[in-house]
């Protein structure tokens, strides 16, 4: 028996239901907005990480060496390869670009509990403007996808920050200053004990002093005492675009789903502007279910014009977004569903043919037997994909030119006329003919 | 500038709505059939390919030794990995299982017109049925969606044949004949020179006269002939097992697009019973567009309990189904489509915000600026993502209370009071107004 990679899964019919139905929603929500479809390749050159985040990235990626002795990577996001792609069509695009799909990444990381290393993501991405309204589009998305699968703000907060505060305070204190360890410490302010905090604080270069002031104006709740504090354009201007955002997400209705929480901070270096990170209220679900943000200087680094961008990645199936509707009561369940089992007794196969094929026809869900199986196994298969509605075409029914329709909830049947009852309705059911 | 690798795509938005539909079109059939999605990984041990093709194979798959020191590879088809869940499940699972999927699959191969080394496949399964129904249903699945597609019988052909009518008879011949070697030899009866296909049914084993003899019978009018010739259960059953499969078929409404080829042998060894190819009647479309077939062995092979089993894997995307669609004038044209597009001019983001998110939540595709562009670029805007109404909010307009609704086709436009021309209609329009 073979077993499957550890870190990946296997997704059986009933299970795969609840995800379908929620990418389905978070598509058709982005769809909604206009950011239209791409697809991408699963395979990209291993230069478009390593060139940006140095050669230790490859071991967490599934890299390596492909026959025409290309150094390879399975995509472990989607971003650089958008980059890329904006990057080869160039002006062609007219701007803004909006995109989004739907795929799997992958991973080398230590596999533990709601981590996998395949996962999947729904990626969606405005390109060319450097608008807040671009900005606050994409929390707009975000929103209206969590609201439309049944979350509401009692549900979640987006922890809103902005680079160039957090790049901006600490330039202004007057030292050598790592910013993006720093800012890395930050990311980590909610997840180490607080000596750890500091101690990544003052490896980045600043005093335990200097730390903690630092510490304290990130829970600042006048954004003008950061401004006052830093004195500096940098600061000034990043507190007018967050601010800015802020008022295009209150007319574009995602508002109310913002908290500004400057300690938030995305990992990932190529952020530039203002990031976000989407939490559960409850703290159940314990780590960000998901992020996004600005990243205005990454086509350019591509070797493309400046393009300024700004996006968000929903995980879906292995990820935390289940995690988050699970808590909340709103997963969809776990089931399959049929609307008609059209269920044969003897040699009644070519009438049960024709009954299949105008359901299917008109758009039905239509199963039939295909194993060769008697009254009760056919029977207990259609109560297994939770079929409506049974047709039972039987040879002796036939012979008075009738069908049975068995409403499988109540158990109830009745007969109905072979020749005319797919006349009845356009779905006919037991109560058409009761 | 990064490049992708080669064998790969991009699929950018206008070229990806075809794609899109056709694989819509192709699940929801699927669906209607009783098919249940499933979603499975992209990675697997490679023992899966190497255990039953032996090691050689690994030079046409992206396979790997990951950082675990795990042998792996990027999975070059689906069935392996569904007889791997089927087998890991083993009886909890009611038969018979009818799964789908649509994915990506990689395979290192020569790069040629039409052949990429990703490509996708929707995959449709029946597990645990060896009766015939379950491959005319297969049958009728594949037709279904090319008809649903748009295709007509006049423009592709399903190649019909059965494993054990070549093995059979190439048995019935008094030799020590490779079988196997022999039905890959008749697969390429079509497409090399005479002198090689006999050549490799000579090496296979059978003289040259032998190799005349049997390729006559590939052939014969009469399937009788065949039985008579080989004089053999296992013939006369084969030749059964077809005709019975054709005539399910027939009730299941495929057997017009079903022609017998009996050198139609399908290149991978796990097939066992009938399998069969379609191909695009006028040739324009070269090689085949798609197959299937039924591998009763192979989750035994596996593993499992014995499990019969039949399935098809059509070409979408990378592949050559939308060559023939595109033959046969059927493929969807390549656009995008909105259907409104919420114009601002000066400081109306908030009236405007009310407009989108209303539209957008009664489902229609709405865009508005994001960019802080001015009438004339956002109109280009609107025009160049084909909007069909342009909703204009200004600041003038609204000083009247009106806004200004224009129909992009006809360029007419109209006032509508900016209080009511919701309330108008579900999906309020020019001809609303005019």
């Amino acid at each position: 028996m073979y077993e499957r990679i550890k870190g990946f899964r296997d997704f059986y019919p009933a299970e795969m239901s609840p995800h379908r139905e929620t990418i389905d929603t978070v598509e058709s929500v982005a769809a909604r907005y206009g950011f239209r479809e791409i697809a991408t390749p699963a395979l990209e050159h291993a230069e478009l990480w390593t060139d940006k985040s140095g050669d230790d990235i490859v071991d967490e990626l599934y890299a390596f060496e492909d026959k025409g002795g290309r150094h390879v990577t399975m995509t472990p996001e989607l971003t650089p390869t958008v980059a890329r792609m904006v990057v080869a069509k160039g002006q062609e695009l007219s701007k803004p670009i909006k995109w989004r799909s739907t795929r799997p990444f992958w991973r080398y990381e230590q596999v533990q509990q709601g981590r996998f290393r395949e996962f999947y993501q729904t990626n969606v991405d405005v390109f060319g403007s450097s608008a807040p309204e671009a900005d606050a589009e994409v929390l707009a998305f975000a929103a209206d996808a969590l609201v439309e699968l049944g979350l509401t703000s009692e549900d979640f907060d987006f922890k809103v920050s902005h680079r160039d505060i957090l790049g901006g305070l600490l330039e202004s204190f007057d030292r050598d200053v790592d910013t993006e360890a720093a800012i890395r410490a930050v990311d980590k302010r909610e997840k180490v004990e607080p000596a750890e905090y500091y101690g990544l604080l003052e490896d980045a270069g600043l005093t335990y002093d200097e730390a903690r002031q630092f510490d304290d104006l990130l829970d600042a709740d006048d954004r003008q005492e950061l401004v006052e504090f830093a004195g500096t354009d940098r600061v000034r201007e990043a507190v007018g675009n967050l601010d800015a955002v802020l008022e295009a997400a209150e007319d574009f209705g995602a508002r109310e789903y913002c908290t500004v929480a400057l300690d938030t901070a995305r990992g990932l270096d190529y952020y530039t502007g203002v990031v976000f990170e989407c939490f559960d209220t409850t703290g159940e679900v314990g780590r960000s279910v998901f992020g996004g943000g600005r990243y205005d200087d990454l086509i350019e680094d591509f070797g493309g014009q400046p393009t300024p961008a700004v996006g968000v990645a929903l995980g879906v199936m292995n990820s935390t977004l289940p995690l988050l509707l699970q808590r909340a009561g709103v997963w969809p369940e776990e089931a399959l569903s049929t609307d008609y089992y059209v269920l044969t007794v003897g040699d009644t196969r070519s009438e049960a043919g024709t009954v299949v094929r105008e359901l299917r026809s008109r758009g039905y869900v239509v199963e039939t037997d295909v194993a060769d199986r008697g009254f009760g196994s056919q029977l207990g298969y259609a109560d297994g994909v939770n079929a409506e509605t049974v047709i039972v075409v039987g040879e002796r029914d036939l012979e008075n030119g009738e069908v049975t329709v068995k409403e499988m909830d109540s158990g109830e049947e009745t007969t109905a006329p072979f020749d005319s009852f797919l006349d009845a309705a356009d779905r006919p059911t037991y109560d058409d003919f009761a």
